[in-house]
């Protein structure tokens, strides 16, 4: 089966979302004149994600956008810290630090190249508004951008996979999962997708390993974007 | 209102579909060896479109996409034709001639300028997959896709215009529905939302009018999207 479309996961993979909410977070500890292990906090913060989907999963919480999780997890993590006075419009913007994640060195290139041959679009947790947002800053070329929050059901759920294939009207072979995290890949192989990995060594930090991932596991086995253009033969205008 | 966003109505407004699908039932003409006329081919095929959405707005039919709308008319039309025997595949691509619009000549740069200063989306009853080839051919520089088949509803219902505010997470005044349709327009004012009409009055083909629109009945009156651009304050980069 041809390969038509390319599904990206968002965080981490596309995006380093750990060095842009530390720098988020310091500005704010600078503008606010608090001091606080920064690194610390950012791991916090995405530590208390995958808890906080899950009670929407279950449906233990009605459905939420991942703006209003994350605001939910900050608020928590602020009072814990013992940060408190801070105008609420203050904490809005920095929630929003999720709009605002940098790219890693390869992505805008790797994602130009491979849209010359695919079809791309973000298959994201964030929420559309988040996802558009991050685009528009970072000049990411997606051809769409397509969200968990379309389907009201977060990945690992099979729905977010098989919905983003019926809606780019692909077969999910024809699809394919690009992903840092080996969880997401072996829910959207089981779903019928096809897989690629790419590894982010420094996505929790210098000094963690990239997940271990089975030889043949996994469709594609990528350094980074512009290795996993050369292996799909997109380098070429 | 700050004004944040604008959507943008698609076919006739952003695309000449009978332009293009004049030009793609020739070309389908010549492979096929019938002779027919297209033009008024092309104008039955979309005249057949507002009552096919409307049978599925009322309930008659399932939610479906447009392109199975889009197929249903072309059929009954071929047969109408005495046209047959023209294998499956080639109904299918010609179905998606409607994939493959060309932009109006100030489409793109027009664009180009808008998305300088606002969140730019499709807000069309093209589905996902149509509007996505139809960027990805034309060139258009959306930040993101949004379609009725989203919410599975067809406009001018309510919540359409809605659904497109809350996935961009703003309020109904703060986005703009730019369409060259007053129907489309009112109903999008009536959901809330600011309203830019822009005058397309080559839709129908040389020799036919823009609608009339009354004074002070929409925000903002343009003749097309660089004029748009320039009431809107967003010429400069």
């Amino acid at each position: 089966m041809t390969l038509r479309a390319l599904a990206f996961d968002v965080f981490g993979t596309v995006v380093d979302w750990r060095g842009s909410v530390i720098r988020e977070l310091t500005a704010f500890g600078e503008a606010h004149g608090v001091d606080r292990d920064w690194a610390q906090f950012a791991d916090d913060w995405r530590a208390g994600y995958p808890p906080a989907m899950d009670r929407v999963r279950t449906g233990e919480l009605p459905w939420m956008k991942i703006d209003a999780l994350h605001r939910l997890i900050l608020d928590e993590l602020l009072e814990r810290a013992g940060i408190d006075g801070i105008p609420d419009g203050d904490v809005a913007e920095l929630n929003r630090a999720w709009h605002r994640l940098d790219p890693w060195p390869d992505t805008v290139e790797g994602l130009t190249q491979l849209k010359r041959s695919f079809t791309i679009t973000t298959l994201s947790n964030g929420n559309v508004s988040l996802l558009t947002n991050m685009a528009k800053r970072a000049g990411l070329p997606w051809d769409c951008v397509i969200s968990a929050e379309l389907f009201r059901h977060y990945k690992p759920d099979r729905e977010a996979y098989l919905g983003c294939a019926e809606l780019l009207d692909v077969a999910p072979a024809e699809l394919a999962l690009v992903a840092a995290h080996p969880s997401d890949l072996r829910a959207a192989r089981d779903a019928g997708l096809t897989t690629a990995y790419v590894a982010r060594p420094l996505e929790r930090g210098p000094g963690h390993e990239a997940p271990r991932v089975e030889d043949g596991e996994f469709d594609y086995l990528a350094e980074d974007f512009l290795d996993l253009a050369r292996q799909l033969g997109a380098t070429t205008p």
